[in-house]
């Protein structure tokens, strides 16, 4: 009869993982080979005690019982462990001089209208106007046309219009424009404004456990495509914002941030001016 | 102006940690910085793309939902993961000679009848009969006298009497003995069979993917209380079963495995005999 290894204290690790079936997909079999050994590691380095696995339990589950098709508290979660900026990092190690990525966020709408250069996208008559202006380059410095240039934003309150429905005018603040042989880009919308994150769920209570705050820097977000370059998913920052360096999900790149100066002579009271930089996919 | 360090692949654990406030409560501190640490260092060493961390945020989300007060979606996936099993460990490093610990699981029900020694607790006259006897002891292999002793099984069938309300008798396979001053007990219950754990659910499809199957060897639960001594949560485990080198959660313990012996002559068809050691609590 051969010996059998049962789970102890000091072979956890291996005692789950040589349970997985050969026949398991070999991906799924190194992530959770690796999964478990984390896990096990952490309870482990900090001795964790029943009390604590309980809380863990009820946190989980309240937090997976917050979710409907309007919040993700699994994201958040996510989110403002760092955990989403990490996996976006991974996945986008761009050459030096490419724009960086940074969080997607919730509050993309497909659809936006397209929208000739130099309109206006403040559509509710709040906040202070600027007027956003660059161009879209290869690692060359030469104009990309055709762009897709998709950007959203708050609006002086604080909220996106789908945030607001039926008190915000519908595509308030969103547009799409799409660069010429140029590369150039020129848009009105407004100086955004920081906003928290939604803090009244398990993750605003661990935040304040935590003593963070829920609050994101302003930003206007943007996302780029391109038939022959790699999406860039990305937000330009406004310079000197509060809560630059304590945004709630660590999207800051300092790279984004950019200056909001102000004009003297213009019809928008704020100017912001940043060019994209694009590279091609990796090749397969 | 003071640098900022932004969040960074290299340093996401730093600029993660480096936000708890400095209010923050010590435990949680230790615990969340570690935790922080080996979800990031999981996500790095695996490489976690987009998609799996998607798939990753609908896994957790639905594990969620699926808690309600008769199912705990999210014990199922620690226990599946040997977490549960982990935590008791490190809760009850025991001396050796006492009675080791095991899961406690989801079917005990406070409140069961008090019995006089070598009472039957099979009500609904299914199952092959056993008359299970021992003693319990402390270190010093002394009979403890007043030692509280709650035991529950599945019926013939695979099910507990909570999981058929109205099926099966109010209390059945259920009851609390106490001992006297030999330390005996003497009661007559079923040979429990195995069964699956609930496996309609993510965890029982996480399982399936892993090539696991969701069984658990056939066990008699007990647990024991004294005023003066540590609880033990256990189980005796039925020699032989087919399941006992891959339970689902991890709960078996080569010092929990009972030989159950044919009966030729009795009431009974089967007898098991295990002695339970206790030991004081830790002291404070
Ligand atoms: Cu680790
Ligand atoms: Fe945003
Ligand atoms: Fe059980």
């Amino acid at each position: 009869m051969p010996r059998i290894d049962y789970f102890t204290e000091a072979n956890s690790v291996e005692a789950v993982n040589a349970r997985m079936g050969e026949a398991t997909d070999p991906r799924l079999r190194e992530v959770m080979a690796s999964l478990v050994r984390h896990l096990h590691d952490f309870v482990k380095e900090v001795g964790l005690t029943q009390a604590e696995w309980e809380v863990a339990i009820d946190f989980l589950t309240r937090t997976g019982q917050l979710c409907d098709a309007q919040r993700q508290e699994f994201i958040l979660l996510s989110d403002t462990l760092g955990v989403s900026m990490l996996v976006d990092a991974l996945a986008h190690r761009r050459p030096a001089g490419a724009t960086e990525n940074t969080v997607f966020g919730p509050f993309h709408v497909d659809g936006a209208p397209e929208l000739p250069m130099g309109s206006c996208i403040s559509l509710d008559g709040k906040g202070e106007s600027c007027r956003y202006t660059g161009r879209v380059l290869d690692l060359d410095g030469q104009p990309i046309a055709g762009a897709r240039i998709d950007v959203w934003s708050d609006n002086s309150d604080g909220f996106y219009d789908v945030q607001q429905p039926g008190q915000q005018p519908t595509w308030n603040n969103r547009g799409v424009f799409v660069t010429g042989p140029d590369g150039r880009y020129d848009f009105v919308g407004i100086k955004p404004v920081s906003y928290p994150i939604p803090d009244d769920g398990p993750v605003g209570h661990m935040l304040t456990r935590l003593g963070r705050h829920p609050w994101r820097p302003a930003h206007m977000h943007f996302l780029l495509t391109h038939p022959d370059y790699e999406r860039i998913v990305t937000h330009l920052f406004v310079a000197g914002d509060d809560y630059l360096a304590s945004d709630a999900v660590f999207g800051v790149k300092a790279s984004l941030i950019v200056a909001y100066r102000p004009v003297s002579q213009g019809d928008t009271e704020w100017e912001a001016a940043a060019d994209f930089v694009m590279v091609k996919p990796p090749s397969r």
